[in-house]
């Protein structure tokens, strides 16, 4: 016995109702054509995720259900059964899952389990739900849940399950970070295998400002074996037999099925539908099982979330200052990667600081990726500060201000040019720069994205390595790579000049930031005055970082709304 | 029968263990010498409030039971009962407030209520208590809850009463805004009255990165009386004594008490303390009721806010650029009476579009105020900016690209003096212009903190006014309150030539930002197009503030924590 599903790998735009109903009816279309019994979309598709405080909008939410009825008078002398993801809003607003079939709306899930930890917020907006769905399809019984309810043992995966469900369906917006696209497999297959029962997991793609979705939607076997997945970065629409066991109580064959007893619990709602298909299409798919290589995925990560950063908000081209270090070069690869080079543009903006090694790596760069260019001076302007600042400073010495000055300078100029043509100032500082301040706020900070703000140093040039390999020739220039990072403020300055080598750093920081070890604990591993020092850098910047450009998550713990830290506090391990 | 309560409204210092301990132990003796049967701390005093994802730190939490401990050895041989906010780790960590008597620790409360909206994040943090603590205390009832655990009709107070307590003490840490003193005051003497029980509200005083704390401790007596308040936006320590009808059981005095029937519920934790403290000491507090007029609460919360953001960052002194306009003038004045006229520093930076009765009203101004000014030119800068920027802006027209440059020269050299000096440099950008983008990214946006982020342009008006009236001359000389107000980045601009006017722009604002109202229901009010204009500018500007630097909240919804629209969406109401 097999079940159709049509499994929806799109990517919605938030608050864009009509786009994303275009998107749906299409969907609907594709599978109906398919001749499917389930079509299957993203947690919250019709709003896009996470809306955060959009929903204290009533008139967002008004506007959800209008789209939401919509979608049911759409479903009309169709036989599939569609189960769409929106905002339900009785006493108050619930993650839901509507049930749609054939004009009529049967039913929904409110989800159980909110996240409220890392990047999400759901108990600021949502209430959970207390009941569990199951859906008796042509005597089928099937369990239908959203994102975290698959993710606890004693959750409404746990309950379905005990009540005979044959397969679950769960929709979700499980943002990326990299670890979790394997994670996600293992854990999906464990279950599937331990609650013998096929799993149907379909998740968001896309970029949403400081998240990016990965798709990667999976189907599981009974036995714990993955069955298809969709590729990931990509929208992906698919339609595949699942096979069911058809009476899975006394299936004697699996000794497994004995642990699991009937137990009821309360507040079961069961939705009874009968359908008849009669099926003339026959579905061809072969199992899909992808496995990219750290570097790729990051890369994949943070150009899909560029990309939709850009278009969403209504743009269409970027610039960034090219400095000919790592950061840059890799950022306008990215872009190029994510716009086209015909909508990258390269500013280079030497000073007297300014190695001539620098201007040539940067413009063989530009002529690589074939992008624009322009080179402007900043050391006039520079001078015309230092002239006006003169009575102030006098009796001063020479600092980091004049760094920083120069800094803000480029900051300006580019958002000169962005002002002009309406560019978007891409930002290129990396994780382990924002992490110790190791940046000019106003300065090489200023930007509307940043798409390697949560790449670290070391990543960077693996990253940058892939890249080259990846296109087959030398497009991010091996000088760049060879020669050691320098901000060019002074002369001769280098970052390893007040920073530990990047490689020591960046396992420094992945502790205290992602790990939250104490210094104690790092210091077991590392130098204690080096583990002293980071941690000083990392506590005494949260102030720039808090006026940071934001970027795409792609670590288990980004700055943003994922590391909620305050300014003000004396706490301190160093 | 009286309880003898002291309680300690003072100003914690987030994760400053040690510093908070010594306020803890200097209250602890003032009222053990005051001879209190009880001293209560504000909400988590121990650590600070908010701590943020400090929480998510095991060393961070460890450290703060290891000071716990600390404070039970200090309480050996005192009479007084100490009620400490703190967080307790047992499976999870718990919002809690411990019971300290004589060196021993006599147990806990956790709170129940974890606040999860506004500028909260509670559910990211702690888990809910589940055990409603009463004390007998000498054969009194007293039950003890923590902040949001009084604000809920079925919560810890209700079970509390409904068992027999014949005192409430409550720990808060309530963040202020403006409405918020009445409404509390209101809200705690009717619960006083409904429940016949007398309420001692102990309250943080301080500010902390976005929000200020108010103080404003109350005490209620069972009748629904006020019978004292702490100062507001004041550190104060005060002892009382405070009526307890002995048998409240079968008072039927008070009709009121019959209703309240004695249902028991799980979990009630009884912690019994005999106490013997013969007085010699009396207490004599007159009744206290603070009323102060809008402008002159949001001035000193505003105050309040900026001098704890400088002080406990460890800095002393702040730069403001003084365009001779209202916003910059009132910042100014907000700057002297939080850090004193030697600790702020003015620049007056002209362009070729300063009108000369700028110049002389921002002179005036520093003048007024005593403080230091330094007028440092931009015109040359900005020459030499757009000298370099003549090729790539060859072929196009002058529009805001050169408003904002200006806007973004004088950020520059703010912070270069910033950097020189060690001034932190306050923005002085009202809500009315965060909210409609009326302001330079890196430009006027610049700077480590903004006094009247969430003041409306027609209450920075209505404070200044009172600010003249308060120091009994004119400060703020009488032409900054006469002219038009204008950003003065082109000749003869003014804030209304693009802005509807500020008496209806700001209406509309309070509408669409605090009460959620849709443009259809504001345009009931106002005419339908300058709402949609409103909302469109409101929207579209989300990416602004999304680096905007901080201010404190003094709005029922301010920009920042309480306010988290993503910048990514299509959904527009205009």
């Amino acid at each position: 016995m097999k079940i159709r599903v049509t499994i929806v790998q799109l990517n919605a735009h938030l608050g864009d109702f009509d786009g994303n109903l275009k998107k749906i009816y299409n969907a609907i279309d594709i599978a109906e054509k398919n001749q499917s019994d389930f079509v299957v979309f993203p947690e919250l598709f019709l709003t896009g995720y996470p809306p955060e405080d959009l929903v204290l909008r009533t008139s967002f939410l008004k506007k959800n259900i209008e789209y939401i009825n919509k979608i049911v008078s759409y479903s009309k002398d169709k036989k599939t059964v569609i189960l769409i993801g929106y905002i339900d809003v009785e006493d108050d607003a619930f993650n839901s899952l509507a049930i749609i079939h054939n004009g009529k709306f049967l039913g929904k899930y409110h989800k159980h389990l909110l996240p409220n930890y890392s990047v999400f917020d759901e108990h600021r907006y949502f209430k959970s739900g207390n009941e569990i769905t199951i859906i008796e399809y042509n005597n089928i019984k099937i369990g239908i849940n959203i994102c975290e309810d698959i993710w606890s043992p004693i959750g409404p995966l746990h309950y379905q399950v005990l009540n005979g469900t044959q397969l679950i369906i769960n929709s979700s917006a499980s943002p990326y970070f990299y670890g979790k696209r394997k994670l996600r497999k293992k854990y999906l297959s464990t279950k599937s295998y331990d609650y013998h029962c096929p799993i149907v997991y379909c998740n968001l793609v896309g970029g949403q400002d400081e998240v990016v979705f990965d798709g990667g939607s999976i189907v599981t076997t009974s036995e714990g074996n993955i069955m298809y997945e969709c590729k990931p970065f990509e929208e992906e629409i698919v339609t595949l037999d699942i096979p069911i066991e058809e009476n899975l109580r006394t299936n004697l064959q699996d000794p497994r099925r004995r642990h699991i007893s009937s137990t009821k619990i309360p507040n079961i709602n069961i939705i009874k539908i009968s359908n008849k298909i009669e099926r003339k299409t026959k579905i061809n798919v072969s199992t899909k099982n992808f496995s990219l290589k750290r570097e790729e995925e990051i890369f994949k990560a943070v150009t899909l979330g560029l990309r939709d950063y850009i278009i969403k908000n209504g743009f269409k081209k970027v610039v960034i200052g090219l400095s000919g270090g790592m950061d840059s070069s890799l950022v306008a690869a990215i872009a190029v990667e994510a716009l086209g080079k015909d909508n990258v543009l390269g500013i280079l903006m030497p000073s007297m600081y300014s190695s001539s090694h620098s201007i040539e790596d940067a413009k063989n760069l530009a002529e690589n990726l074939g992008i624009k260019y322009y080179i402007i001076k900043i050391e006039n302007i520079y001078y015309s500060f230092v002239n006006e600042l003169k009575e102030i400073f006098s009796n001063t010495k020479e600092d980091i201000t004049e760094e920083n000055l120069q800094a803000r300078i480029r900051g300006t100029i580019l958002m000169a040019i962005s002002n002009k043509f309406g560019h978007i100032v891409l930002a290129t500082g990396n994780k382990s720069e924002i992490a110790t301040g190791y940046s000019t706020l106003y300065g090489d900070m200023v930007g509307g994205f940043s798409p390697i703000k949560d790449v670290y140093k070391t990543d960077v040039y693996k990253m940058a390595k892939w890249y080259n390999k990846f296109k087959g020739k030398e497009i991010i220039p091996q000088n760049v790579f060879v020669k050691p990072p320098s901000a060019e403020l002074r002369p001769n300055q280098k970052d390893q000049d007040t920073l530990p080598p990047y490689e020591i750093l960046d396992e420094i920081l992945k502790l205290y930031i992602e790990k939250e070890l104490s210094v104690e604990e790092i210091s077991e591993k590392f130098d204690k005055e080096t583990v002293k020092y980071v941690a000083k850098l990392v506590d005494k910047n949260e102030y720039k970082r808090r006026q940071g450009v934001i970027g795409v998550k792609v670590s288990e713990r980004s700055f943003g709304k994922d590391r909620r830290m305050p300014i003000t506090s004396k706490y301190k391990e160093w």
